[in-house]
């Protein structure tokens, strides 16, 4: 219990901030401070922003995506590849495929990852949406880009048994050295991974 | 520059976010997507709480707190010491006096430190309220409780002689081992001031 110093307004301000991620009730009171401190060009326009977009965003009805347009901006996209889907666990992840510019493909957003332990069954992820998306005729192939933990791979195995009925390629990411990596700092599973996937040169 | 993935109105937010200490392009798009996630339960409420206070929040005219009142809670608070006036540098020591309740004392906030380099002349500081407080007959002491850094100290320097005429006792905080701290871990100017303000147990 952290003693109460600033008037009721702000103590509720700084509690809210502690709950996003990466701010500590420490770093939140920095924060309300640092707001307070710049009302005009920084607490009233994230107010605004964040007004606005509690008003507009939408998680799209095709992907799982967030966006401000239903369907999002991706699926709405005609320049995008309509045969390839590429599976991802978060909205955070398809932010870093897209800023990577790697896939021109569209994406399925999961909402998670299958875990018994926290009680995440099949039926708490966008599931059915993704196998009835698989069977359209224009899809070819579903890569699987969940994260390269245990619940991501048992749940990439999961999906491919639900897709197997589907008449489509099922790819996952490969696994390897990551670019700029050192062996001395890279786990077992890893260098077995890319010895075992060696390339010809 | 960061390739944008999401829609301006998630950018705006998450450029936005990257501007409260603590968070990095990073991190403000972990806390967007999380607000986004808790749309109901966090982000509609910060969004409030965020708008309220930049409607609500006052500069006390006499000490230069930040509150919803002005003058602020405890300036107001009659049961408060009169005698004595501590002056801090920002809000946030205010702050940290308030919780370690070490004083009953009213506060002056002077809103940071001379720094010639920085261009902070006197003229930036809430100084002349300080004077103007200590010359009313109830003050008696004046502790300066400023950072023991080189601004924080000749920021107490030129505030002390700026008190001279007026007929109060000046103070400042102790130096010395701070509790539980350990001795190897402390500078030369810490353990020598320690030595120095000796106390014979």
């Amino acid at each position: 219990m952290v003693h109460k110093v600033a008037g009721p307004e702000i103590e509720r301000l700084i509690s809210l901030l502690a709950k996003l991620p990466g701010l500590g009730p420490r770093s939140a009171r920095r924060a309300a401070l640092h707001l307070i401190k710049k009302r005009e060009s920084l607490l009233e326009p994230l107010a605004a922003s964040m007004s606005e977009t509690a008003q507009k965003i939408e998680i799209c009805s095709n992907c799982g995506n967030v966006d401000v347009l239903e369907p999002c901006a991706i699926c709405r996209d005609e320049r995008r590849d309509h045969t390839m889907i590429v599976v991802v666990e978060e909205v955070g992840d398809l932010w870093a495929l897209e800023r990577a510019k790697v896939t021109k493909a569209r994406y399925h957003v999961l909402g998670g990852v299958l875990s018994p332990l926290d009680g995440i069954t099949p039926q708490d992820l966008n599931l059915n949406q993704l196998i009835e998306r698989a069977r359209t005729n224009s899809v070819c192939e579903v890569l699987l880009a969940l994260n390269a933990t245990i619940e991501g791979q048992s749940t990439s195995h999961y999906i491919m048994e639900q897709l197997a009925p589907c008449n489509v390629k099922i790819s996952q990411l490969a696994h390897g050295v990551p670019v700029g990596g050192e062996l001395d700092y890279l786990d077992e599973g890893t260098l077995a991974a890319a010895v075992k996937a060696r390339k010809e040169m």
